[in-house]
């Protein structure tokens, strides 16, 4: 089986625009750790998936699925201590009031399910969103996105506000200024919503911004912005799809980096390690209220097998203490990348927390010309290096870095000394 | 472990919302075939579970599930065989042009994506559902639900016209009258619609009608419908959540009952008995078109681990030969309901297909009151006799009966004698 006929195949019955990765796509058959095997045996080191998060195919996750999958696999409908146990150790990680759980299936599905829980609790319908987010694929979600192309147009309801980057700032504007501006725009859309006859309902923000470009934020003008919402009577929802689980190496959650505690956090990709397991925690006041005016019902959502493999995935963040892992290599990864800016002038700025970076590429240090051609081309020749990165951004020229938490200082040292290499010969 | 205090436990994590089958909860620890133990080793036959279709933690399935989890599970930017294998499998049972497949999560996923290309494709907004209706739990299906409570107000662009039921015509009326006035019904409701500057998008019905509680049908009604909103531009969706993969007997699709190919199918439930699969299968052009609108992308949607699921279902179902065994226990079981509904007077009308049935309890046969207390006893009696059932409908007198398609004569024996025992006690 070749790829391009593997390709044909695929096309035929996913359609040609099922999204691919890289320019020759890549055929996978095996992970194990952060390595990831083609169909050739060749390896690659997976410096992109926040998905598999404690490692491809960690055993004692395999394990936990398989075993509960050959006991029972039922819906929520009926008594199961797991799940209690799971909703109990996962609620136990969030301060007050956030004490309850609602699980699905998808990032997407919890998103969508804030959204319904803020618009019920406020009596609102408008959502403050980020310019450049991602939130999911339903239709309330399109209507509220910037970063991914969509049919539905962007609702009236909606507002997108330009998330603060340091990197971008005009030359002497400080950081205090940038989240005032910010605070101000909130206010503004705020402001506007209201112009419109549209009560707000929600906040609604990645907490580490990562399909903004992971921006060098200012401290503190989340926690403004948050202040401004609750006064209109909106709630805050944090989004730690891809913040949370130790992956910023500083906190379990991405939003305890502000100081503001959300209404309601949704939870995703790496929560099951690849199993379809997400949620939302929220006070059970909340919960409950909702509950009481919405009969929410999720088949698939917090099933005795979700509910094994959620655990076994807390298991081994604990056991393996990817936490200290993500804040340990993280910090060397950042240090070596910042010396790798000495040496190439394309890379304008490297930021990131934990095991999350964002390399923005430049073809100007002074201009900040977007570097997006280049980047495309390094992506591809990392891949024929045996590394696997993507790319983000409006102008695609921000190298996405994530790799699984279980890095460590040797994996991190051959992706510098890959990235170095075809830097050089850019 | 008491029931009670896991159940307290359960509220302060879950919220005391969250649903729960009978009057006392039923602590599950084990699943096998078609049965399923309680916490103190106690035995029910599974006769409400059409999820694990084919059958509790059946072993191939498990096996498929465990083996492929601990070689690769990724997401679908990458090339996969599996994925294609199981998508050109899926495709093949359907007619032209159905010859190509979205994969999601969950059933309410794959009805969201569905009405966002049937927006896409018609322009259109408004959507005709039955009345009593639920196809899944994001807003724009909360939008358009009647069947279950929901914050968001009925749609302005929503239309609900009653399912046709030859149980409830009033006397003198023929089939052919009554399909003749649900064709009128949706006119109407497409002609509504219009007034009101909405232009039709989609006509979204369970081709089984199963919350609706499995009407009595007339001939050829669905065909007129599906005529009329092609007509007026809209597409025809058919659910096939429930409907799907065997579980009427009849043919593998419940759509296939009708004359008609509809425009997009959507899938769920026992797709992966269990495992978290679902999707959409319709043109390869419609779903190629949207795609060049739309970025979508599901994170865990079509995994090589939910191929594989996907596959050893189909592999079950054709080994086993689930669609002959759904045709020949079911046509036992109707025969058996049929005889004991000459015995007891509260049986006002027994109907279904396949494994799947409905049984309307009645306090008179002529005036047809809805039996809702009685419905309540019974199932919570049964489940005290070690069988599992549940209830539909508006008046919740309908008893909803779907055991996994594994169903043997003698489980079918076991199962009405009880209900025979059961009900002669009421």
């Amino acid at each position: 089986m070749t790829v391009s006929t593997l390709l044909q195949r695929r096309h035929k019955v996913l359609g040609d625009q099922s999204p691919l990765f890289y320019d020759e796509p890549l055929h996978l058959v095996r992970g194990e750790g952060v390595w990831l095997y083609d169909i050739n045996g060749k390896r690659y080191l997976d410096v992109y998936n926040n998905v598999p998060s404690v490692g491809h195919c960690h055993p004692h996750v395999v394990a936990a699925l398989s075993n509960q999958a050959a006991k029972l696999n039922i819906h929520t409908r009926y008594l199961d201590e797991g799940i209690v146990a799971y909703a109990e150790r996962l609620t136990a990680t969030f301060a007050d009031p956030l004490d309850a759980v609602m699980f699905t299936c998808t990032g997407s599905e919890a998103n969508e399910l804030a959204l319904r829980i803020a618009r019920f609790a406020s009596g609102g319908h408008g959502v403050i969103v980020s310019d450049y987010n991602y939130h999911g694929n339903s239709t309330s979600l399109a209507e509220v996105t910037t970063a991914l192309p969509a049919p539905e147009p962007f609702g009236r309801h909606a507002r997108a506000v330009p998330i603060p980057n340091l990197y971008h700032a005009k030359q002497g504007v400080s950081a205090d200024q940038l989240a005032e501006e910010y605070a101000a725009k909130v206010a503004g859309a705020i402001a506007s919503l209201k112009a419109d006859g549209i009560k707000p309902a929600a906040l609604l923000i990645d907490t580490l911004f990562a399909n903004e470009g992971l921006p060098r934020l200012p401290a503190g003008f989340v926690d403004k912005a948050v202040a401004l919402i609750r006064e209109a009577g909106g709630l805050f929802i944090a989004d730690e799809v891809q913040a949370g689980f130790a992956r910023t190496g500083e906190h379990l959650w991405g939003h305890q980096a502000h100081k503001v505690v959300p209404d309601i956090v949704t939870l995703g990709k790496p929560m099951g390690n690849g199993h379809p397991l997400a949620g939302l925690v929220s006070s059970r006041e909340l919960i409950e209220s909702f509950g009481r005016n919405a009969m929410y019902f999720n088949t698939f959502g917090g099933s005795p097998v979700a509910a094994a493999v959620g655990m076994a995935v807390l298991d081994v963040i604990e056991n393996e203490q990817l936490l200290a892992n993500a804040h340990q290599v993280g910090a060397h990864v950042h240090t070596r990348l910042q010396k790798l800016a000495e040496k190439h002038a394309i890379i304008g700025d490297v930021r990131g927390k934990g095991l999350f970076f964002a390399m923005e590429l430049v073809r100007d240090r002074a201009s900040k010309e977007p570097a997006g051609a280049e980047a495309r081309i390094i992506v591809n020749t990392m891949r024929e290096n045996g590394v696997l990165i993507s790319k983000i951004g409006p102008a695609d020229n921000i190298l996405k870095l994530r790799p699984p938490l279980v890095f460590s200082i040797a994996n991190a040292d051959l992706f510098v000394d890959t990235l170095d290499h075809v830097l050089s010969r850019l």
